[in-house]
């Protein structure tokens, strides 16, 4: 038996990908449109209120393509308080008028290769911040699941903890050299989704998604090692943008 | 040819996952969706007492997510019974506001590499009690069906008995340290569904989930043998709160 | 090249998976229902009128979980007589309240490893009666498509006669243990459907296939060389208690 | 770098599956149900005049199972010809009872593995016979694509010519074995449609299909290098049959 | 870690795969369907202009079989732009009448295997061209994405760079055999969709598709490292026959 890597785990995590019902959006009145559109902006407040007191964060960005219209990433301390939001927004008027596309549930997780043993992760100021994190409000989000490979001579699960520990160094380096230009929000899904882990990037320069993820693959541990599920690829959706964006 | 494992098998089982079909729901009227939830409500009362006289269990939980939006799982001596339940669940007027989203066919098993020969495990009661369970109510559940892997130097199938005991062996000493975090309930749906297993865990600490299944990963018997499906996680729904879960 | 075994065929064969769409049904009069079964009926009385004349057999059983709500299993002597049955089905009443959810198209198969040279297969009234089998009226039924593996060093189709032949000894020697547990029908669909081969296991103990199928998989021919589709189990739904099952 | 084959191509070719919408079909009445149906002859008509002009061919056949209720093959000398009349069709009554299951878009090959020197292929009233073909009116048809294998040691595409030659040769005898029970229309989609290659086989006898087909599966270019995706098999349709067909 | 190869990124790129939803289409009036039309060729006319001034460029495609009705490409210099377009095209009345099929977002790429060190490609004219292509009006299309390899032996992205740069040279060295004949865009995915990359080919002979994927089959790069998804080929649509293309 190979020994597995600490984690450490923070807020839960639903990613809410959703496709818009454009016929019967329009068939509504303009006057229920304003309604629902208020009440999902009213949602999107009083998360904000929740961000604000640290209780949690959120990120809403429009999808490109037909995958879905747009996704809802959630973090809040509790599987109970992610189903409550859930139960809540599938009420509303608006969600009416969406179609589920895809969804993933996971928590904010730091995989510890190299645990310091000065600090206690528990009270840590900075780990504590990696681990209920704020969400950026930058340009654009890229979103994609992804497992480590359990095949023939590639499986990731028997190779020694020192060699997963140095190839896990190189790959955070990569990660490394791309700081200012994208952050990665890594959540752990074992036991609670269809795959190990979801990575969501976040940069004003959706190219750096590509340079990144693409620099990458030629590292060991996803060249041999990394399975990937679907890519969703979206640009920042403000509460203010939102009645525009709907507006028909 | 290699030797089976001796087996034991106690109720069989349905775990029926649900969608809500929250337009079509919120279009009837106040008095109707209340008949509906008294109606529905009233077979959980009806599975209260036949748990209660020991001739099944059930449990039902809110799924996290949109693979689902409630999972019920089922337990009862024969396949007559579950078919049933299922007959009279479906012609309820909750039904017809109900999607179905995924079910699983299996029947709970004690897999039994290292039998005692000193008890008759028809009769014995901790066995007895094992195979005709009541289902923990604990606050979060997490199913997932699962293979033995058969492909090219990782067969499970063509590996001989002792082997396999020795990696079940330790795969189960894992197990037991979660004892009183994560209680798991086997069941076989080999001849069945399409896995070999269904595993039904369930913890008052949802991360106990992750914790479990990623330690198992890097013991042989998940690393190299082990396939698994979808990942379901979600929250204790009581009798009580389904009012409130369905209020629109 | 390797060589073929002999195979003997039958009766075509139609496995028909049918989902019932409850809302619809409820929605109409119980005079319409009551028609509407009466039809159904109807048609399972001439079948039955078939079944006597040795023109063909058929089983309906209810399938549990949410893959199907019943099975109707047809051998009739060519494609054409299946074409006909389902295209009459089709332009029934009870056939619009159904939502089709499988099917498999197939023909009764006896393959033919060790072939007798003393009887002539198209006379041999046991031959024959197995090539057109009246399918037995037992509890539960299980059914699943399975291929031969073709890959890497498991190759079915690469192994030479005799070493098939062996495997394939052995293989029968398990079935034939289960004599008077489970009948088994084996349909082949190499060039009919998406998998080589239909088994359809009947017994009164549903337990018995988890244990046929369980004990097989240990077995070389099913550990290294089998691959399994999806697995329906079921329950007999006779003619009489039709009216019952669909009763609202 | 491996030597590609010589291919000829002729006729382009759209395989066409469709399920009946039976309760629409039944709701309309019965005048509109007739004229639909004449529309639908009327285009078999102008189709069999295209035939006798060959300046294309065509088959109907209904589909066995849940897979499709018929099957359209059409052959044309341009992708335009095939839009155009896929275009058509669909602005017809009866297309709007249809609903879309499955289609292939091809063209007719011959796969030139020996070629002869002493014939011109764009002349050759045999070859041009087999590219341009008028499709059988056998009573049967089989449908599937195919692909040639590239997996790890089983790779057809790194193999030397002379050996894929060898292979191909040995195939073919089969299928010349069986002349006169089986004719078969290779088309190749390479760049077209999902899979290499769509063979269409008929035959009066549908067993036949079964015959050929696991005869092929036990030669080496089967057995090693093959990959098939969903068989379709069914019953012609003439066009005097579609009335009582489509009568309800 | 192996070294990734040098990219260049030019403007985004949508494919949009649309079907019509031909009953409902057929159900609107002739006054509402002629709106719709012009609604839409409005929008093609808008696209035309930006390409006339250098700001994007756009190809309109029906596409042969059932896969999709149509297909739009869109090429514009920022994700932002296509989502604009992308939520203005969902809006409008033609729509409404379309279901979708399928879509891709990439980036027009360079592979950058044999950099220049003489040219600035963010100025030479050739190289931006290329980046920022105005798409062939060419009588046929052909789309696919794909991926290379990463399985046991075959591991692309495990190779030396000086190994993939040969076999990509001579990969290249086919689809310059067919200038002229075939124009190929070359899309990168990685971070943005679910394969790496995507080939859009165009061709006024649809022949030459086939000619040269099944050429590059047998080119090493692909015959061992190509994994490909779905192909769709269609028929040019000019702005002018769109009113034919929809008439009913």
């Amino acid at each position: 038996m190979s020994e597995a890597a600490q984690t450490l785990e923070g807020w839960y995590c639903l990613h809410d990908f959703r496709s818009i019902d454009w016929v019967a959006w329009k068939a509504i009145s303009g006057n229920e449109r304003e309604a629902a559109i208020k009440e999902f902006t009213a949602f999107l407040e009083k998360w904000e209120g929740a961000e604000a007191r640290k209780e949690g964060s959120h990120a809403l960005y429009s999808i490109v393509g037909q995958k879905a219209d747009f996704m809802l990433m959630l973090l809040r301390p509790t599987l109970e308080d992610l189903n409550e939001i859930e139960n809540a927004f599938n009420k509303t008027t608006f969600a009416q008028f969406t179609i589920p596309a895809y969804s993933y549930v996971s928590v904010v997780e730091l995989s510890n290769y190299n645990p310091s043993n000065n600090v206690d992760p528990e009270t840590d100021p900075m780990i504590q911040g990696r681990l209920k994190p704020e969400l950026p409000k930058w340009k654009h989000v890229c979103f994609y699941p992804m497992d480590k490979r359990r095949e023939g001579n590639d499986n990731w699960y028997m190779l020694p903890m020192e060699e997963r520990k140095k190839m896990m160094y190189s790959h955070g380096m990569i990660g490394r050299s791309y700081a200012g230009k994208v952050k990665q929000i890594i959540t752990g899904s074992v036991g609670f989704d269809d795959w190990e882990w979801g990575v969501t990037l976040f940069a004003n320069d959706a190219l750096q998604f590509k340079k990144l993820v693409y620099e990458m693959r030629f590292d060991e541990v996803s060249a041999r090692y990394g399975e990937f599920g679907s890519f969703y690829v979206g640009n920042q959706l403000t509460r203010e943008a939102v009645p525009g964006y709907l507006h028909v």
